[in-house]
């Protein structure tokens, strides 16, 4: 018999609602999975074992009597450690905050329990967000780098610990995890999910993301947590459709724009022949591939992303780093430092940048149903003092534009690999139906060995 | 009888109408006016006499067959020389720009064309709006200044050189040359007025206003002016209502509250015994006078516009300094220097001030239907080397509610003194309908006696 803890979100949701796996039931299994893999890979930070159990409990009463509170009831749900939880810790990986306990939830855990969702706990992260590493290790190979900052939800993940999880991402802090530890992560457009309740690292590049084992997850969890907040002026009031129901891609021929410029040069030699040879298959498979001419303001993007990130990331900061310099990590320490020091006439410039960027992509964007790049330029790196190079998608926490990463194979050293596909303004759901489409195509699922 | 250059903006619509007057007659008398005038007070840059007089013969012939082509049918409109202006030239105030002549004019001078009236020409700005002054004088008294930056739209105005003329305000510059000059001076709410075309200073401060002999003349120029514009995203979507019919102003009694925090202090004594004057008068007339009690970030108020207006115009301006750095006058010379200095931590905390400012400034406004305060700390000073000191207009540019000038008397020395009525968001239509009832009862309306 398949372990619970093993399901998919969507066959955990059709069991549970068929009454053939009782919520008491999955989170002993998911707490039992945990027992059993997180000595070693150190995803999460707090399990309320006694606070899940219960609820769990709760929710099981309640569908015996018929009740369900919505499309998550009974569901664990992995959070970020930067996300408020009520009366549950929020440390964002650092020692300010190591017994900080808010006393209201993120706009998205709201979303989640309202859903019905349990949080089942809170997954490590690297500090506040940035670069300092969390402990978690890589569920592949213990020795490599998890990627960050979401690395623990990244992790929980890969190895059924949940089957879904909270992420954001400011640089690359949700599709690199993803790609390192080869699962689903998607990160949607600005301003699509609400970060209301959130620690802001830099709040005009700051997105909440997640991740899953599958794209028709990811659907089911944009679908709850998509939407217009009053509490995050930033959040969109954009309709939000109904990304489960997702219908054929785009036009009649899927017409795909693979991004070299940039990323061909700075892959690793066996990433971008493994994106060649994925390029091959979705061609065979009906596709039509398309080299994309990226407009000048690309080449300024990476730039203008650190500018923006250090000099809201000091701003942010400025005050609590006055208070806990001892505190705060190397890498932290030195952003904040340099972003105090960055004069305003820089800000705004790479601010002007980032908006010529977002007007220039949106031609390009219109072109193509959507991009196409390596996730990352290389595997997981081995070692745990970095979490790796953002540089492949920081072009996209800049545009807005929604990005998912796919697993599509493995490395010479059995390391996941994968594409990340971008898409326009608010069609996530476009996105998704052609992610669903590669998946498909491409038939690649595997996940690591762990406990 | 009256000379035509002498009437109101309405009674020269009326007229014009009516055919009582024709446009090429109203145009000749103003340009008599002008050139009686203008030699002494030095209002005008530019003023393209074969073009307007061309215009108001077509305008006129236009009427004889009866077609009008909007309100302001044949009306000469006075423009601030930082509105760009299509085939003519537009130099800002500065050397660097001598020889610029745009291609297309700015939204606002577009939607005057549009409504028929014909721009008279370009009035002096100081320097980029800043503070450099323009060689402008006061008509009533020429060893005074005129106050700026929109130096010449008001002394324009007040100078009956023409009826009404566009400015600008970034700190004080509609407000205060209004006040020294004994003119209304409108400037509308933050994103009321489109500022495509207008040379920026500090773009999340500058503001299009303009200036009237009346409070009825204000009332139709912003119903021609305001309006969302899709070519400035900043710009506001909020309907615009009818400002000429304008009914009884907010509730049964209305309700003013006297700002004295800062202003009392700050004022010169005969300006805030002026003031008090006002009040009993308004009082006496049926208003209830109440004092206000600031937010704590009205504080912080000056400072945070300061530190914004120096990054935002020194990032304008640093390519264009680079280049023509002796052309620049010492005090623009002086705010970009130390713009380029400010770090973006500062420029963001000051960002955040504004924004806490505004939101805090929300209840007090409800609180009231208009809050009252001197419009400057004194009289026109004496001195053309600068053009007086904007601190009771800053808090308005920086909080982005509606404030509108009304000349109330003359000091001492026989210069004009006046009070600023503060609206809240987008309450214009209320600002105006307050202010017309307080002109009316304090029935001063005096113009300087020149040429």
């Amino acid at each position: 018999m398949v372990e619970p803890y093993s399901l998919s979100l969507a066959e955990m949701i059709a069991r549970i609602r068929q009454k053939k796996l009782s919520p008491l039931t999955l989170m002993e299994s998911v707490l039992k999975r945990i027992d059993s893999v997180d000595p070693l890979i150190q995803a999460w930070v707090t399990v309320d074992r006694k606070g899940i159990l219960k609820e769990a409990r709760i929710r099981r009463d309640e569908i015996s009597r018929g009740q369900t509170r919505g499309l998550l009831h009974g569901i664990p749900i992995g959070v970020k450690d930067i996300f408020y939880t009520a009366g549950m810790k929020t440390t964002a990986g650092s020692k300010v905050m190591e017994d900080f306990v808010p006393s209201y939830d993120s706009a998205a855990v709201q979303r989640l329990k309202k859903a019905g969702a349990i949080v089942l706990g809170k997954t490590a992260t690297t500090e506040f967000a940035h670069a300092d590493p969390a402990p978690t290790r890589n569920p592949w190979n213990q020795e490599h780098t998890p990627g960050g900052s979401s690395s623990g939800s990244a992790a929980a993940v890969a190895t059924c610990m949940c089957p879904a999880a909270l992420g954001s991402q400011t640089g690359g802090s949700v599709l690199r995890p993803a790609a390192y530890c080869g699962v689903v992560g998607l990160k949607p457009t600005y301003g699509r999910v609400s970060r209301y309740g959130v620690f802001p690292f830099s709040w005009t590049l700051d997105h909440v993301g997640f991740f899953t084992r599958s794209v028709a997850d990811a659907a089911i969890l944009l679908g709850v947590l998509a939407g217009y907040d009053p509490q995050d002026p930033s959040s969109s009031k954009e309709p939000v459709p109904n990304y489960i129901q997702l219908g054929r891609p785009g036009r009649k021929r899927l017409c795909i724009g693979l991004v070299r410029a940039f990323y061909g040069e700075k892959s690793e030699r066996q990433v971008w022949s493994h994106t060649e040879k994925i390029m091959a298959k979705l061609e065979k498979a009906g596709a039509r591939i398309a080299e994309v001419e990226m407009p000048p303001s690309f080449a300024a993007a990476q730039d203008a992303h650190r500018t923006i990130m250090r000099v809201e990331g000091a701003a942010f900061h400025e005050k609590l780093f006055e208070q806990h310099q001892e505190k705060y990590r190397p890498k932290l320490r030195e952003l904040v430092q340099i972003g105090m020091l960055i004069p305003g006439v820089d800000y705004l410039r790479a601010q002007t940048i980032k908006r010529l960027f977002r007007r220039e992509m949106e031609p390009v964007m219109q072109k193509y149903d959507c991009l196409l790049t390596p996730s990352t330029s290389s595997p997981a790196p081995g070692g745990l003092a970095s979490t790796g190079n953002p540089w492949f998608q920081v072009p996209w926490s800049l545009s807005g534009l929604p990005t998912i990463h796919l697993p599509s194979g493995l490395s010479e050293e059995g390391l996941p690999l994968g594409i990340q596909l971008i898409g326009g303004t608010f069609e996530e759901g476009k996105l998704l139906a052609i992610a669903r489409w590669c998946e498909k195509v491409l038939q690649f699922s595997l996940f690591p060995q762990v406990g």
